[in-house]
């Protein structure tokens, strides 16, 4: 099992069994709580059960999907807990992806003003992405995560053998971050997942630990989001604003699906406006499309992105911010855009 | 203008408009939010609104009593704050009492993850009590203060002209947790509150630094309610379950009023439990209905009372927990009751 230590918690990356019995060891709690979705509670919980049988756990069910995670939802955990009489020295455990972390650990974080919680992310996307860095929150209004609040869990556990459990389309779509983590910081690993196409075949367990330590370092630097974090937010100002978009429709993306032509249309901006070679920009967008398509965004759209872009959380005084490229692997933060600018680049990603 | 020093932040007793204007002056905000309520729109925004006008405010305005402490009046302002494109660097100013304190700092701290807020409490109730401390919540299934946080504010402005524009029965409210906080650490405070009958006629500017010092003291050496800081649950117990209670009714309590009664009740088991002197008991309890009058207790709520104890965010491992005297002027934390010896508590209220 490796280990990642952070300021208040450790990342365990290794068998569940083992890094599970051992967490729960170090803490105590008066009640065990598990949040699962259908998914979870069918492929993943059956691997932990015997793990936490002797602490007679309380499973929280809801229903799977970024179209939940709402405060709804929150009021159903919210119920859940206060029908089994929890107590603020509770332990709620997250088995899922980003939205069973995100909204289970913000539900745990305001529950009686902040029962402990443990994540257990079992998507790649929340394995490299959603359970570092302490983001925790719910959609409202369209706009993501647009009510939440900064803090860390008693630990995260990740085992890359949950990964046989997801359907191809959402390891594709946490492999998004993977990318990302590369062109933000690590030109090489960008070379090396350049030569990755068949994602089953990939070696995870040395690919998610490198995957972690890029977001660990810029985290620990920036754990507030006050400003070299943002480096983190490449392909989400557009990425964002296409997957509000979709989720209302008839074809909603997934989280990295968006991501991925977020960072198209992002590294074209990086493109015109800060010096990115045309040969990174044609690479970049080049393996981007051959892992997840090209799925088109519709001009009539645009006005509704421009307007999602706009109650980004990222920006300040009004004006569209963005974190883009100087090259791959190097990424300059607090760079803005024009309506006509952002056009032009939805516009490129349609035209490839 | 006198003011006391916390971690990360300063409360300010004195004329709003000049504590005001220097704490607008020393922290940058893209926009300026007022959270109001339909009394504190009325009666106190008038006295801010010219130190703020070159800001351009935007007023939230909510409907006034406990009884909107919820999650539905959150989503209110949250969608105020949408509506307006609040960014985080955005700064809320909540106006009122400890409805708003709680519920604004709620608001503001989750929304995006975190915008910047101003206590500005306008009664004597969240004047010494509910803006220190940084406990911020609102109530869900009866239960008070239930969803929430801990988060400081940018500063707290507190100024006693405000008082004013308080109803008797407010001002005697919030006069309970004055009491209370020289109860459970100040004999000689205890012993000069006895003398005052007409609060009206009170000097409040030098009553309120002396309760505001005492909880300073306490939540400073507990900033997470780990231990000591329990000690400010003196009269909670019982007494949240009776505000929640009376809450569903024709005759809601208020706050103040509902933790007199808590804490005749407590200063009962006080006198059961830790040797708290008979002569203490009946003086304590002989002030309080003085100034409070005796609401009865009925019999047949006793056990929707217990209930409610029963869910009380300070239980740890299924018993009820209170906060008890010794002395007037010393507390104990981590005392327990079962349901027999708090139904003798409730009936010696009752008997008075």
């Amino acid at each position: 099992m490796q280990s990642l230590a952070l300021d208040t918690y450790k990342i365990h990356i290794g068998p569940i069994a083992e890094s599970l019995a051992q967490t729960l060891n170090q803490q105590p709690f008066s009640q065990l709580f598990v949040l699962v979705d259908e998914h979870t509670k069918k492929h993943c919980w059956p691997r932990i059960a015997p793990v936490v049988q002797q602490h007679a756990p309380k499973i929280i069910e809801i229903a799977s999907g970024e179209t939940h995670k709402n405060l709804r939802t929150c009021e159903h955990i919210w119920q859940q807990l206060m029908a089994h009489r929890a107590g603020r020295d509770a332990l709620m455990l997250n088995l899922g992806g980003g939205v069973i972390g995100d909204m289970g650990g913000f539900a745990a974080s305001t529950f009686k003003r902040g029962m402990h919680f443990i994540q257990t992310p079992t998507t790649l996307l929340s394995q490299v992405d959603a359970s570092i860095g302490g983001k925790l929150g719910i959609d409202f209004l369209q706009v993501k995560n647009s009510i939440g609040l900064f803090r860390n869990p008693q630990a995260v556990l990740v085992d890359p053998e949950f990964l046989d459990t997801l359907p191809d389309r959402e390891l594709r779509s946490g492999y998004a971050e993977v990318i990302k983590h590369s062109l933000i910081a690590n030109a090489r690993q960008w070379k090396t997942l350049l030569n990755l196409t068949d994602l089953r075949s990939a070696d995870w367990s040395s690919i998610i630990p490198a995957s972690l330590k890029i977001k660990k370092e810029i985290v620990e630097a920036d754990p507030f989001e006050k400003g070299l974090r943002k480096a983190l937010n490449f392909g989400h100002t557009i990425g964002h604003a296409v997957e509000g978009h979709a989720l209302e429709t008839e074809a909603p993306l997934l989280h990295g699906e968006a991501i991925a032509i977020g960072m198209i249309g992002e590294t074209y901006l990086s493109y015109q406006q800060l010096g990115l070679s045309k040969e990174a920009l044609h690479q970049i967008a080049a393996y981007l499309l051959q892992i997840y398509g090209k799925p088109l965004l519709e001009p009539p759209h645009y006005p509704a992105y421009l307007h999602l872009m706009g109650n980004d959380k990222k920006n300040e005084g009004g004006k569209i911010n963005f974190s883009l490229l100087s090259e791959a692997g190097a990424v300059s933060v607090n760079q803005t855009a024009d309506a006509s600018q952002i056009t032009a680049a939805l516009d490129f990603y349609n035209a490839l």
